[in-house]
């Protein structure tokens, strides 16, 4: 029986077993399956923030596996349970917008899951993470299509790019999308997005009152203490302080500031 | 060699290497020992949590899962090392009431382990864990007998269960074992012990000064920010607010505060 | 394919998905690596905790474990990619202390890893563990010899152990390297560092206003909220207190505050 891998991204934390019972249940379907946790941390309901942690490990994993993410704030209502087949890849999860760096990045097909044709033993309206996705995965990994256990969408569930807007000066707001342990600042912003616009330089970045012409590359060319602006190993646009919190030295708001650049 | 399945539920955080440890002496004893990390998040010494967590998972996992429990605040004490064998799982944790909902649930065989028998290279008297609990896993997995390692217990350690109290007024007061990150109020009462007192519905429930005479079975039911009772989805009472915490609204106190119910 | 495991110990959370990553690298360079958490929650920076973390769980792995510790303050600086070979396992991380318990305790043969034979197909500068440690550890699964990565050092990177120090009272002053979650004080003067001395017993222990000639075996020697001193199951000395924590008691602070001996 090979192995097979399956991510859990979830904001569930551990303590309640709940991630434990999902684990359960991709075992029971296929002995063989390689759970990988990356977060059960994720902040209750941060879709966003899934999002973009989703968006920095999936592509590094091997072709085939398939990725969940639970991060759920609608379970019950109208919104979907998501199957979603790129070139490379599975991704089983809510409906909520958790995949849009996906569906921006990527050529997918999309399926609205069938509770029926996976799990007819349950009717719990309260856990899809184990109810829904997990089977889901399950039977993916039994070798059943996407077809079987689920409904093409022929509409495509494209999200636009929100994550920065031109302002009338002619900068660009670019709004973070994680400020992470260590206190960098992490933009939506993208090398990929520049060059989508023709352009290829930064001339300027402002953030509140830290402002520069010039990008690193090497966190080790400033001192201690000192802000800089970098294309991270991620390719997205970052503010970061050498063995220090930018966010901290900026007193940087993730939900009111933004970081302003004018590129060329 | 095929893959076995070990699930590890501790309160030993994962800082101190002491969680590593107990892996790689599982990994020693079976090199395709399947580790499942459930949670190392247990408040330290919280028996009861630990109790409701195991279970709400170890039944999702397949036939012949080894699960360990260690919470231990008596380790070194006269509490017994323990292994349980059930239908389809293997419990190996302390005597301490951590197995409480299985031994309610469950036809089980004690045993008490034996140290001599599990590992005579090592005389640790401070991480059971380590020393005795991983090992004892390690030789089932090797495909020794509950028999080979331990002493077959005559009496059972049924343990009452302690989560509800009929009140004088003809309310059973209800518990909660746990309050998970959402601020789910979850009491240990279950739809299954009602059944028990051939009893069939809920008239009336009462937390704080919120009371209700009817149970929702979806969130979605509700609109934001309202409470509801639910069965939830391992089939407990329990009191949820929609998209915020039902604790919160409530100021529920899990050590004071009561769910009150009438049933018939 | 074999299976090999790799273990996993960093300052990075799990939120980020900067974990995911390195584990969805490992996965792809060999799908059979069994990636087993050891912990991401160490203290950002925090080289001494890891160091300490990673002497506790080490030697418990099966022979050809490799263990990667990614705890770098100076990523990007002119510290050395390190790749260390010992009798039974492999160790892959930087060279700034986090490998100082396995230089002092282990004969060894250190390497300089190179990037350039490790990862062509990326140039990142920011995130050393994805690009360089991770495929390290994945070309030595591959079956590439620790030659084949990296160059030999000949000079040994021997870290001397600060962990005590001499007073002119006769009197060793040592440092705690770790208060685990449940308050233990646990020092860095292990009994094979005593026998070294060819000392081979305790006279006196003294911890701020706490002090005693005698040494302890068991937790349950001792009342609730004693203190005691004893050597741990790691055989390092540790001040604890029965189902209590020791360094609440004792308000001990561990960058100020010494445990004192006297030793015969």
């Amino acid at each position: 029986m090979t192995r097979k891998i399956v991510t859990l991204l979830t904001d569930f934390g551990t303590l309640d077993g709940y991630v434990g019972s999902i684990k359960g249940v991709l075992k029971s379907h296929y002995p063989n399956a390689d759970v990988v946790d990356i977060s059960h941390e994720v902040e209750p309901f941060d879709i966003r923030g899934a999002a973009f942690s989703l968006h920095s490990y999936y592509s590094f994993f091997p072709k085939g596996t398939i990725h969940i993410v639970v991060v759920d704030p609608g379970v019950g209502s109208s919104r979907r349970p998501l199957l979603v087949r790129t070139a490379q890849h599975y991704f089983i999860g809510p409906d909520n917008g958790v995949f849009k760096f996906i569906f921006n990045r990527e050529a997918y097909t999309a399926y609205q899951l069938d509770p029926k044709k996976i799990n007819n033993s349950r009717s719990s309206f309260t856990f899809h993470g184990r109810d829904i996705f997990a089977p889901a995965a399950g039977k993916l990994m039994q070798g059943k299509s996407c077809e079987e256990i689920g409904t093409r969408l022929d509409e495509r569930t494209e999200i636009p790019n929100v994550f920065y807007q031109k302002q009338s000066d002619g900068y660009l707001a670019l709004e973070a999308v994680n400020i992470d342990r260590f206190g960098n600042i992490i933009t939506g912003f993208s090398r990929r997005d520049m060059e989508r616009m023709n352009k290829y330089a930064i001339d300027h970045v402002k953030v509140k009152d830290f402002s520069t012409n010039t990008l690193n590359s090497y966190y080790a060319e400033k001192n201690d203490g000192e802000l800089m602006v970098l294309w991270n190993s991620m390719e997205f646009l970052e503010i970061a302080a050498v063995n220090a919190s930018a966010a901290k030295i900026l007193k940087f708001n993730r939900a009111e500031d933004r970081v302003l650049i004018s590129i060329r």
